[in-house]
């Protein structure tokens, strides 16, 4: 593929300086910045993830702030999840969603106050639709995208890198949630989370100039743990089930056909809920599954999704297809309709080099 | 800079394998497709531009379908042009804002009917402002993505080369209007448009299926004509003053500071009109501007955008800046503070790799 032209619309982030100089092979564009893709190559990168601790520029999730006396009844209009059960310190995962239930993105919000919240974001411009909203419904809401970079620590030994930087107060950090912590002359929102299933954290980087800072503080201190630059990893990603809006699931799909049931149980008339409910009595027509895909891990990048078919009917589409070294298959989410999901169902993929059998799977690998 | 690793997330367009096969050398990502940046090279295609015929994949150009009983009602809200005046045929150039008169993005309107409408949309989700706009007043109206593709001819033999293909009648269109002619067994909007100053076409394909199949018959008709493949040029776009939406104006920008006050001219009550209306009386604090900085043609690329000084207090920030060659000087674009934008006003530029002179301009240079 050829190079990528950066300009002030794809931007870089605090941290470009230390992701260049530790070798980025190759980027993405996700939320107008450059999301680094792979550093020596997605299995070294994969492996090493797994054994050590990786420190990630995820600057793009960009935040999403809602602030104001009217936030929360805004948040309550957009959020499934019901959020008269968040804690003070709490994270949640959420698909957000258009009248239809549509998905628009599917965000982390943080709540940083009772007036205010943070939606830490997919790709898109969530802040429209909630500036929309606002706006068009005269909220007495501020809608801002501030000077917030997240810094992922990811991986087996995140806990002792992060303890040597922010205290071992960082151990009593649970799953989704957060405390604020002190660097240097200012505190960041510390969170337990991160796009991998092999634990970690999120840094809420408040000011883009204490970017390369923090940055280079993580290197310091964990030379010995083998400490290197990372980025949201293919395999792992795909191995684990975590997925990637607008390739596994757009606005043409609802949290239900993507599996997201058990995060919509709020109570409020929150919007698309006509129809979430409605799937989650009937089931929907389609839902996202783990396919393994036979034959060897010789298969092309899947760019454009891969069709899939029950004798000759199309049944569904692959978005995120890779090899797996541990699980030594090919591992892949796709979007499979009605009657054809069952686990064990063997199915045909037509991946741009010819049909392979792939059979769907009761669970994600990991 | 290192590569780019397409996916379903950031796809390519009905146009790829002719961009592909035409040799596109470097891609930027914009509304999640990709977007060449070059062929042969900023030069070479520059002059190719001003001479020949191009064929543009602007893909990119996503439509936002707003159709419905409450159509009309939604765009008198969103567009600062009177949409009173608009003719059944015609295309609208208009900066989008927000309650604060924020840019939100800078589409061209077009008038499908008196119920249905297109915002031709620059890099951001636009969708997502009209949808929570409409979803928060519970408008009737259906706010969607369309299957079109947007392909620009450019340069001066486009009429002759749109000729060939779609007929004599192109020739009648007038500037930013448009008429719907036949293609295979189907029509397609057809406006006399496109991101230069060099005079062209913009056709909406309607149907990806459309996409090479046109591709094909323009290039095959268009081979005495000199016709190639060419993307929106950065040189003769600075030359011209079309402005990139993210780059050049931000949501923390007016169109007043942008220099569109013409295009703010509608009675109704707009979103951002108050803002707007004072910033037209009592004239804004910021403005962009012309500006030739001295020295050869060997400035650094300007990803970041370089800080204006006059003196030693910074007055401004250029994030559009190359040499043209046929002006004999680097053209850029930047927004500079009220006191200094003066036509002849001398300033300092960092561009990173040393401090210039550079002259506020009285026009952009075509």
């Amino acid at each position: 593929m050829a190079g990528i032209v950066p300009s002030r619309r794809v931007r870089g982030t605090p941290f470009t300086p230390g992701v260049q100089a530790a070798g980025a092979k190759a980027y993405t564009v996700y939320n107008h910045m450059l999301l680094p893709s792979y550093f020596e190559s997605y299995e070294a990168d994969y492996r090493h993830l797994k054994e050590h601790v990786q420190v990630w520029d995820v600057s793009v999730e960009r935040q999403v702030s809602v602030k104001g006396p009217d936030a929360l009844r805004l948040m309550r209009q957009m959020s499934p999840r019901d959020m008269d059960k968040m804690a003070d310190d709490q994270c949640y995962y959420a698909p957000i969603c258009d009248h239809n239930g549509g998905m628009l993105n599917d965000p982390v919000l943080i709540k940083i106050a009772e007036d205010h919240y943070w939606m830490s974001i997919a790709d898109g411009d969530l802040l429209q639709w909630a500036l929309g909203l606002a706006v068009g419904q005269g909220l007495d809401v501020d809608v801002v995208e501030p000077d917030v970079s997240p810094l992922a620590v990811q991986g087996p030994k995140a806990d002792e890198l992060m303890a040597r930087v922010f205290g071992d107060v960082v151990r009593d950090i649970k799953f989704f949630r957060y405390k604020r912590l002190a660097f240097e002359d200012t505190e960041f929102v510390v969170a337990r989370s991160g796009w991998s299933k092999q634990g970690g954290f999120e840094i809420y980087v408040d000011g883009s100039d204490y970017g390369m800072p923090l940055w280079n503080r993580l290197f310091d201190a964990g030379q010995d743990l083998n400490v290197r630059a990372g980025c949201p990893n293919l395999i792992e990603r795909v191995e684990g089930g975590l997925l990637s809006y607008g390739s596994d699931m757009r606005r043409e799909n609802t949290p239900i056909e993507s599996g997201l049931a058990r995060f919509c149980n709020s109570p409020e008339g929150y919007i698309g809920k006509s129809v979430i409910e409605a799937q989650k009595a009937d089931g929907p027509n389609k839902m996202l599954r783990p396919i393994a895909i036979d034959g060897p891990g010789d298969l092309p990048h899947n760019a454009l999704g891969w069709d899939v078919y029950a004798d000759n009917k199309q049944v569904g589409l692959i978005a995120s297809a890779v090899w797996s070294p541990d699980f030594n298959t090919n591992v892949s989410i796709g979007m499979i309709d009605r009657g054809h999901w069952d686990p064990g169902t063997v199915l045909n993929v037509d991946t741009g080099t010819g049909m392979r059998p792939a059979t769907v799977k009761e669970k994600f690998w990991i």
